[in-house]
């Protein structure tokens, strides 16, 4: 016991919250030490969950009065932007390493969390400028060896983690045109959090679907900047988010133009050689993609269709928006920081909501 | 057009106020002449409901500053307990008759109220009880004669209309054993109404079902006081309001035991006899009785099932609970009281949400 | 009522059935004189839909052996590809004008239809070819004339019409760069049909969702078409159907970059001129577009939003598939081809499944 | 590895079988030596399962010519009424024990199988009556030591054990009324199997609810021999199945009249005191009793209600119909069987459908 990873969950009362802890009772190296949260604060969790009564019923504290000095090895802020920014020295002084669920660390230098910050909200200066350029990106798929010494990281939001596995095959060396990628992405409603609104009451949200922040999605910042990096060139894609009415995964159709020279034969050769070492991403060829079938795992499933009228391809990417593009994810990179297994905790499934 | 009833929609922001603007936007003999409302008070009825754009362009007045005098000759309260008791002695001095939805009329003498208000709710008295002697409950089925000259009716609680609908004819004379009826209720969760809350968000409510308030939800007072009058006898029931993740409709299973002298064949005939001049209640015998089969409509289908092992009988009653259970059968209601065809405006479905 | 023109439902059994008559019964111009189905023949047509019993209780005639001679005046073919072609002929010759729902009335030339036919299904002959370069293609919106004329009119693919409403105002002239543009399309699952498959199993639809048919879908050929028609280029576009879990509608995300010398103000006009005399055609700017605004009506609601950032827009385009995307369009159709009100039988909504 | 117990499932290929399977992976203590079935034999099976690509690629092997002789220790027939009777004795003789999943083995002596067959089906005679007198109902809860020794043992029907459950606490001894026992049961359409049907057609399905075999339901009969047992009395009660559109879980509410003599506390120690030992049965006392608070785990949630005014009580009972309802209950039958943990491989949670 003692020699297990005493693991904080910052943030416990929401959907990241539950989806680390429903993985992390399941892990053979780590324990929780700590559940933070506003929410639920002084209570036994299993209020929150009562799902989880019988397994998880150790008491919630307050996120204003938690002190995390000597409580911990490691911790998960899972919260929104500008959170984990105001704590994350205090909890690295007491020797924890973090992974943050935001947009706070997912930039590893000043300038462009100042570009994304100025384009997303309007403010511009990060609570610890000084921590960003050793904060790594927290994909497993093309930062395995960074991650693991990394003391801070950032887990990847996570239309973006989506599209990103889709389009990184074929974007290391670009083997397509980079001037007309379009990226539809349909995510089921636990996306958008545990907190009840108007267009998200059943009556509203059933049987509905529609896109939204057109072309302004704070995703689609993080996604031209790592295509924007691997192909070398400035890349400005279209993205669109579209809500549709399921509960948990994120379906996202990536319509890339191939290059003339380039034949399809080599596109199907990078997807099987890009994730040969990656345990949850699986390459499906043409196989149809099913949504339901990366619920509650954190697997990422990529279908190619090739289109020879317009020598185009069409990626599909599949994933539990909550898992790969969440808290799966996150303790997926836990595991690398630690030298865990990278499966730990990951081989069964999440359930809630 | 000038002699069309002018109607004024009193709480048209709610799920009441739209299915009364659908269903009235197809009448051929009234006319909506204000739309009052505290939510979108100010803008186009369209900005609350887009899908009426074009249909329904006139502009919201707000609640508290809105003036009744020569603005209509109807008017209808979808308001919850305790708005219309207040406002109601004004508007019947300005010449209005008067549809509420809530319990405030429901119950034609003070002490019945009384009881219903202190079982219910711990408050005891009506704000107008001198109202209460003439009020009118608002079901055609067995009220036809008398909502013709009604000033006031209290339209029915829609799960109250739905187990009334499926009882009536078993208790008028009795052919049941009133001490053990039991009333199992399904209702969609547009009954909960417009507002956002926890357990209507749509992760914690698609496939979730859960009985609650057990024995104490306040349409148990109305089902019982309608049985006692009936049969001449205190009936009391066992009633479970369960919430499905559907967004329309009631299904309500009443299990009945018939009376040793009774046969399956005089069920029969109540049943066919009670409804024959009823113009939305449609009898179906042992047909399967499906809740999507009533969605939008203003009907009750009824089936019996005769279960011979313990002579007892299952009625299942489906209607749509925001049309039979709500604004539809308030416009049926309207239309009696008014004098016009029974059927007016109701030929058509209700559409949102 | 003998002045009413008699309609003859060819196909009555399945949803674009149902379909119409659920819109012809509130219609004041015409009188539905024959159902004719091979499911459900010989029985009213309320067993097949109960939600009709009382309002529908014609018997079903038998496909295989009704004679249309003396009938009826008008007849909708609400049949799969293959079906129409082969018995239009004979109702022609009985006086009867033609809406025919399947591809095979939807390309007026023999060459065209050759190409849609090897390109789909491998096989080329059209029964009646001598029929096709006077047939009309259903879209009210750019065919108005044609249509008061036509005999024989081919109702256009739910998704085609979707996509074509969103782009014929950007493509007459064109506005947009016709070698990207790229259709992503989701749709209800009711579009498939009422049959029972296994992608279509509650259990295995429920929260589920997957690009199928990708490049292949043969309403990718009707739109290319008209595209190509509109513009003057022979054009490719990208087009990927989806299916979402819900039951009803189609919301088409339409990316298109504009032209360099093209300013979105050009755009905004561009829409709100095409469908100044459309009446289900709705313009909304920018504003959020949903699935369920349309659903149940025969209206078609587009959004269209500017992206700076790289010169483009992104249509949105939402249609109940089964209305504006197939019966709700062809009465309106019917509607001008018979000189009545076009929106008449279309004030009400649809309302099964 | 050697020393794992080689499980073999016959009718692999449905949602019993793959609900084994996904439990039956993270089992310490067995391993799945075969896989049998018609459907997709000779494929991998993943091909039908696409979710558990990488996680079972094992062939499966065809019914008709599957040899059971040294293939496994112990078989699953996950398959409907009589199969299992068929094939038992050959297993047995090969050294199996046997789980059976339909109600082939659910009652121990001839003359109740063959009341049990001619009330349901109408033919009576059991292929293997010899087996019959020492089988055992696999229910942990009571039949804990019986199950030590068992070599056949019949599964619970998902709807009886739902019940039962709720029941057995209040019938040993009696509490409650025997003759006014209503149950009013809602499932999941995942109930009615994996093969498409018009009734679970996403379109017919979504937003549906009905009753249906009212009074004939195969598990009623399940049900009332228990309680005759329980209670010495011959136990007729009311027993209603009703569709919800859900994917997983039965939630049954379960009516009793109290005994005049006893009072709320006795039945609220009743429940604590039968299920202190079953680490899968939680007692909530009269917390809200959400149906997906068992999704996809192996827990019956059981809530109970005291309604004062006619001395009654209302339990509410949650399981998932496809986990406590059917293959998780016979893992933790299993593993009672082979001496190992209850709770072994029943930790985590199952997923598909």
């Amino acid at each position: 016991m003692s020699s297990k990873v005493r693991v904080v969950i910052y943030g416990a009362g929401g959907y990241g919250g539950v989806g680390l802890v429903e993985n992390l009772l399941n892990h053979p190296g780590v324990e929780i030490s700590a559940l933070v949260s506003r929410e639920g604060a002084g209570e036994a969790y299993f209020k929150l969950y009562p799902h989880l009564r019988g397994m998880m019923d150790q008491e919630i504290e307050h996120a204003e009065t938690f002190e995390p000095e000597g409580r911990g090895d490691f911790v998960f802020f899972s919260t929104p932007d500008g959170v984990g920014q105001k704590i994350a020295s205090r909890y690295l002084k007491c020797g924890y390493r973090i992974i943050d669920f935001s947009g706070d660390f997912r930039f590893n230098n000043p300038k462009t969390y100042e570009d994304y910050s100025a384009w997303q909200q309007g403010k511009t200066e990060h609570a610890c400028p000084e921590l960003l350029n050793d904060c790594v990106y927290g994909s497993p798929e093309w930062n395995r060896e960074a991650l693991k010494m990394a003391q801070v990281v950032g887990n990847p939001g996570c239309m973006a983690i989506s599209c990103l596995l889709a389009l990184y095959p074929v974007s290391q060396p670009s083997l397509i045109d980079t001037d007309s990628i379009v990226l539809d992405v349909k995510t089921g409603i636990s996306g958008a959090g545990k907190k009840p609104k108007a267009l998200f009451h059943f009556p509203a949200a059933d049987g509905n679907s529609y896109a939204y922040k057109v072309g302004k999605h704070q995703h689609l910042f993080e996604i031209e900047k790592h295509l924007s990096l691997w192909t070398e060139k400035e890349v400005v894609v279209s993205f669109t988010p579209h809500v549709i009415p399921a509960v948990r995964g994120i379906l996202s159709t990536c319509y890339c133009k191939l290059d003339k020279n380039v034949e399809f034969s080599q596109v199907n050769e990078a997807f099987t050689k890009a994730y040969a070492q990656s345990p949850f991403v699986h390459y499906q060829g043409e196989a149809l993609n099913e949504l339901i079938h990366a619920r509650g795992s954190n697997q990422c499933r990529l279908s190619v269709n090739y289109v020879e009228r317009n020598h185009s391809i069409v990626i599909t990417s599949v994933i539990d928006n909550l898992q790969k593009g969440q808290s799966g994810n996150a303790v997926q990179v836990m595991n690398i920081m630690l030298g865990l297994e990278e499966t730990h905790g990951l081989t069964q499934y999440s359930r809630y909501p």
